[in-house]
């Protein structure tokens, strides 16, 4: 995307390419059939859970004014409306914790006005939307998203790592809260009395490690011994779910022989209790506000927009990542216009207004991935098998796959991304086999494993459509009447549902791969230059890496810290745009040209470069980072990150002398590859 | 060793062979100087804690004559006594449960006989032993320990299970037993209310699952990646008795809040304590027991003997088997005959008697050939570095390891044993080299990683000396003073290291592997086979298997449902004891010979070829061994049984045609060992 800051320019762009695919957006999300509930119903529980739980803080704080209704509705009515009509539908949208944030600030600050108070405090919310969203309209319109391109990897992990942080703080909170007894209860009830305070905190440890541990263990599903593939599939697609399932039926195992409220459970009320409705006409109270406090507005609108321009835009850009290769374009300046309709929508209906969320989007665009891998795997697992029941030659049962996985190709190419993964790998199979003379045999499975060597063959695609996020923002909608049965889940599988999303959004993020790298001993360095690496291990002196990762970390934890403070938190999205100028301006004059680029490569740096190997790099990094685990994608479409150069530079030195070692070679790697 | 029931000569022989390493025994621990400390630590640990658990048990069921100061001193007792003039110093000793059991059932005999009671329980238990001992005199003279030879593995490691189920359900009953009012305790107290017993209940199940999973990870700390070696070697040493304080520790945290005795803690007298001593002086009241209970005493004393005879041995035998390559040779028939001794010695002073036990033993020869690794490994590293320094080529690399390996040897060698796996390795790292023309280079570590590749050239080799018996022996025994500090112990942690004891003792049992094989998905199996595997998984077909596997688990849980009935179930063994039969006469008749010699090869079957094939089969078993993980050993020495077979037939293949293939074996296997 080009920088270009004139007015309408970023939207026609978007209007446009996005229309291109607009049809295939829905035919291919039909033609995947059943399976597209897997990664719906995935990101259906990470974007319903965190909703709710910031619902029931948002009632804590704005005197029950808003309760995870409105967010779940919120949610859902955004989510539902950008899956239709939004540009980039691997965005997820969903109320976030900043929102809170800001609503709760807002209403500290009404409550105690006599001429605004907490009866006009959502007609005044109303007008901050529609300040909002004016200013959402002119960034969108002047083409602000175009900096987007400027917001390198450096800035984005940042990020995405404070969102981390932010999730794990909230569950820890969470779980040292289920000691005490909460603010606005009375702490006379039976079950908030020491025994059972005590037996509470040790029940919620429980129930959140046991749902952390077990989410964590079943997303691996499908790497297990034990199990038939399908039970597998089954485990890996919907484990979460499942577990959240589970852990709320072992909270019930106690049954009788404790109180009622033990282990505490989420709370809201239901939609149909009397005054749940009263939000929904709140544009009549509209008027009734005094206009001092709607020219007021203002400012709390700049800081929503500035929140928002930038939240947009980021979970858009994570869920876009270049190693995810997508084939269809962006939509960002697109989705901040409708973004601004549709936070105008939420403030008149007196519901907190939803934006782009970060880790769901990127989460959502890995499932995507997995669900396509899916779909290749078992078409090309046909074809090939039907190849080989004809016992056509290993040639004929390459040429097969080829065909199949053509046909599998959406019509729509942005990138000029040819099928090269297969034939590469095709020429080095057929060359193993005839350099150990077993070409004869080759085809009863001996060098030809299918179900094993397809793995290798599939390149990283994603499953671009529009039926996932409209499905998960109907079932998110849906919450809202299944309320009575949500409210059986108890508190603390929540805090453990918070660090697993915490610990899921860490693998891929280089900036924690490199704190990581940093506390690796050096004599188990060997180890991790074995598996597939970002380039930097191996072109960035020790040191260097150092300070670059302590400069990141300080920056890091200084944003974290801002978080907390009052007000002044909300505006943390600022100290990561600062990292734009950090990043062109500053950091150049500490590290070397070349040393940034490999810890950091901003397109602005290596812009001569980019469009000519743009396609081929890509699509070889997505063919190697199928080689080091033949599993599962989950893991593989995070740890391919980065790697396009140096998958790249070994290609090149295997294709010469030695063949038959590039087959082997995650374990014995090339010399050159070491420290 | 041959079968030969002359008199007296299992015995001669025995001494004569343990009299000649003797000496090595002491000089070869004391020359592992502080080292010796790790796997003394890790087996006082698991020597001390069950037997302190059995102490209570013991005081629960004999109205308080017996305590864990008397289980205690025993183990103390007789291990200090075994490790100095016992024969098999790889034996650890100590009260194990089915002297529990049989104690439980005698005391309820004696407890309501008029002219017996309490108080002259211990006096004829003194008695019982007196007999138990005779009749081990009578078997270790006539050499009864011969038919150790016809127990094969099969028998073996369904002990080996049944023992781990034994330990698994301990640790559940003791976990469910910690949500309700212990029996003999005043259930109106405090921390019997319902709350208290819910928070303790779930708090002890926090505290045993944290120590079952820090327990496992820390074992592998040796493999992590964070931190430096050593601080991993320590974890990886000292790590189990290290969680078990950390828990204790953890079972403090919520101080004040709670009542005394939430979580509950271990319950033990003092040794000071009045009373706790007048079982000392037993051996006076021996006089006043009736006659016909003496005489009647010889019934509990049969089935004693008959049990101890088969723990002892089977613990001595699982201590020593194949694959840890001992040099030195073993002991039954002595053994036995110093165990009569010691149960007349704990008979005589009111204690109940110490025998061989599992798992403690084989896991005894585990630690010490971790430690026997270390040893070498830091040898061997000082010899090639001093020779690196000084420029020396590949071959004298080789050649000063292969002199530091020399030197390290047990002087008495029982087995033709020569350092063939250092030379095998030192041949196919240099065709290697050669192969990828790296020879010039091959010293500065690209070829030759001395850190990385030392691993894979050390053999299995155990420790065998006499320290570490004595020293954890005198630990249990200080145990008895230390008893203040153990109290402190909450019982949940107790529950969860015998869980851990469980599971640790399954790795390498291959009962337990063929049933995980078993419900390996068909399309997983290829898994398995590309690592370290028994042999029978490529000849024997998996219907074989499975029915072979079938029969042993439903006679494996024929032997555990038998240890639910009462009086009948103390003679389990003799269950055990049906297998010799049952695999020397029935098993032939349903499975093929061939089959069956590679599910359980019996000395007996294969008799004629043993001779010729030891000591390579041996060496080749160790050296394959580490190619897999060069990591640690704890893992290694287990999966390295049973593929002696398979390391072989691989070796010889390979140094044909394809020697740089062999590198990179375990990746991409050889045809013809897949199925």
């Amino acid at each position: 995307m080009e920088e270009n800051f004139a007015a309408f320019r970023g939207i026609k762009d978007d209007v446009k390419g996005r229309l291109m695919c607009y049809k295939q957006d829905w035919t291919g999300g039909i033609r995947a059939g059943l399976r597209i509930l897997a990664p719906t119903t995935y990101i259906f529980f990470a974007s319903a859970i965190p909703v709710i739980s910031f619902g029931e803080q948002l009632e804590r704080n704005t005197g029950g004014q808003l309760t995870a209704v409105q967010t779940l509705a919120s949610t859902s009515l955004c989510g539902i409306i950008h899956s239709i009509i939004g540009g980039q539908p691997l965005l997820i949208l969903g109320v976030a914790e900043p929102t809170v944030l800001m609503y709760t600030f807002m209403y500290d600050f009404a409550k105690d006005k006599p001429d605004l108070g907490p009866s006009l405090f959502l007609a005044w919310t109303g007008w901050i939307c529609v300040w909002t969203a004016t200013l959402l309209f002119l960034l969108a319109i002047l083409g602000a998203c175009s900096i987007i391109n400027r917001f390198t990897r450096v800035a984005g992990e940042l990020f995405g790592l404070l969102i981390a942080m932010l999730f794990m703080q909230q569950s820890i909170k969470g779980l040292v809260d289920e000691f005490h007894v909460p603010k606005s209860e009375n702490p006379n009830l039976t079950k908030f009395q020491p025994p059972w305070r005590f037996a509470n905190g040790v029940f919620a440890l429980v129930l959140s490690f046991g749902l952390l541990f077990t989410a964590l263990k079943s997303r691996k599903a499908r790497s297990w011994r034990y199990g038939s593939g399908l039970l597998r599939g089954f485990v890996a697609d919907y484990g979460v779910p499942l577990m959240v399932l589970i852990w709320t039926a072992v909270s019930y195992f106690p049954g009788g022989s404790v109180p009622r409220g033990i282990p505490r459970r989420l709370f809201s009320p239901n939609p149909w209790s009397p005054g749940a409705y009263k939000n929904w006409t709140v544009i009549k109270d509209m008027v009734n506000v005094p206009v001092l406090y709607i020219a007021g507005a203002l400012i709390p609108a700049t800081m929503i927009a500035v929140l928002y321009f930038f939240d947009h835009s980021v979970a858009s850009q994570l869920a876009q990542q270049k190693e995810f290769n997508l084939r269809k374009p962006s939509s960002y300046h697109y989705d901040l216009l409708l973004l601004g309709f549709m936070v105008i929508l939420c403030g008149l209906l007196g519901l907190p207004p939803s934006n782009g969320v970060i880790p769901q989007s990127p989460m959502h665009t890995k499932s995507l991935a997995t669900l396509k891998h899916q779909l290749l795997r078992s078409r090309l697992l046909a074809a090939a098998r039907r190849c080989m029941g004809q016992n056509g030659s290993l040639d004929q049962v390459y040429g097969s796959m080829q065909a199949a996985y053509q046909q599998m190709q959406t019509p729509l190419i942005y990138q000029e991304t040819p099928a090269r993964g297969l034939k590469e790998l095709k020429g080095s199979t057929i060359q193993l086999a005839t350099s150990t003379d077993n070409t004869g045999a080759a085809i009863n499975g001996t060098v030809f494993d299918v179900e094993k060597d397809i793995d290798d063959l599939l390149p990283v695609e994603v499953k671009e459509q529009r039926i996932s996020n409209l499905l998960q923002s109907t079932m998110v909608g849906g919450c809202v009447a299944a309320m009575p049965f949500l409210k059986k889940i108890p508190t603390s599988v929540l805090w453990g549902y918070f660090s697993y999303m915490a610990i899921e959004s860490l693998p891929g993020n280089q900036l924690w791969e490199r704190i990581l790298w940093l506390f690796t001993a050096p004599s188990r360095r060997y180890k991790v230059l074995e598996e597939y690496h970002a380039t930097f291990l191996e072109t960035v002196p020790f040191k260097i890496i150092a300070l670059f990762t302590t400069f990141q970390t300080i920056y890091l934890f200084t944003c974290f810290g801002l978080t907390w403070i009052p007000i002044a938190g909300v505006l943390f999205p600022l100290m990561i745009m600062l990292l734009i100028p950090v990043r062109q301006f500053l950091l150049p004059k500490f590290f070397k040209g070349e040393y940034l680029q490999d810890l950091d490569a901003a397109e602005y740096d290596e812009a001569p470069a980019l469009p000519l190997n743009l396609s081929r790099d890509a699509e070889m990094g997505s063919r190697g980072a199928f080689a080091d685990d033949k599993e599962i994608l989950d893991g593989v479409v995070t740890r391919s990150r980065g790697e396009i150069r140096r998958i790249c530079s070994l290609k090149v030195e295997s294709h010469g002398a030695t063949p038959d070692r590039d087959y082997s070679g995650h374990q014995s790697p090339h010399p050159s590859d070491k420290l």
